[in-house]
């Protein structure tokens, strides 16, 4: 199954020039919600397999399996489950759970993101211009 | 000089419950704004001093130093500036940018907050209940 993205809606948005946000929710006491996993999560669904999500993500099997663990228990029920059997033989899949944090966190960054347009501006404004290549 | 608060605004709201966010906006390519730079600022401000404001925020002198340098690095001109002279022979104060930037800051935490309630209701929902202390 070939994964149809590697980057997350968000960093491939257009916006004014190079002014872009990148949102992390964190809902205390312990839950963080970011760009990583969502995008961990977003590449499971695609690819139903956490070390093809981790290397498209550039990442290795060890640190994807513990971003889906930290996911795991951080939620009332998993995120990720392993998914036995059928073609693929093994493999991982998002739960219902895990369908609606990702749907959720995807709401949340796109609401912020145009509630925000106006403090971007003021604060790309600011901003030190970027670094010649 | 007293510091009127230690804690930041958004740390001290009551929401429903146990809900409450904490936001982190990325503006790339390289300048991150969290609650703990925000606080930082806003401490610096009402304390006048680098170390005093680390000091409230339980953290040494040389890490607050790194953050404000980082701050001041990362925008057109510094967030943070000397204050040389007058009553206190030395410390720290905001810069008109500073000022602007603490004020864009917790207007997008504001408004970011705001719009995305529906969604932190949903995943409050699906989040494991807190440990027992």
């Amino acid at each position: 199954m070939t994964p149809r993205r590697t980057t997350a809606p968000a960093r491939r948005t257009k916006d004014a020039g190079r002014l872009r946000a990148r949102l992390r929710f964190v809902l205390e006491p312990d839950i963080a919600l970011g760009p990583g996993k969502a995008d961990m999560l977003e590449q499971i669904r695609e690819t139903g397999s956490i070390s093809a999500a981790g290397r498209l993500m550039g990442m290795s099997y060890k640190r994807a399996w513990l971003m889906v663990e930290s996911m795991n228990r951080c939620f009332r029920r998993p995120l990720v489950e392993a998914a036995k059997g059928g073609t693929r033989g093994g493999g991982a899949r998002l739960t219902p759970d895990g369908e609606e944090v990702l749907t959720q966190y995807r709401r949340m960054e796109a609401k912020a993101t145009k509630a925000i347009e106006a403090e971007l501006r003021a604060l790309q404004r600011l901003a030190a211009p970027p670094a010649k290549d």
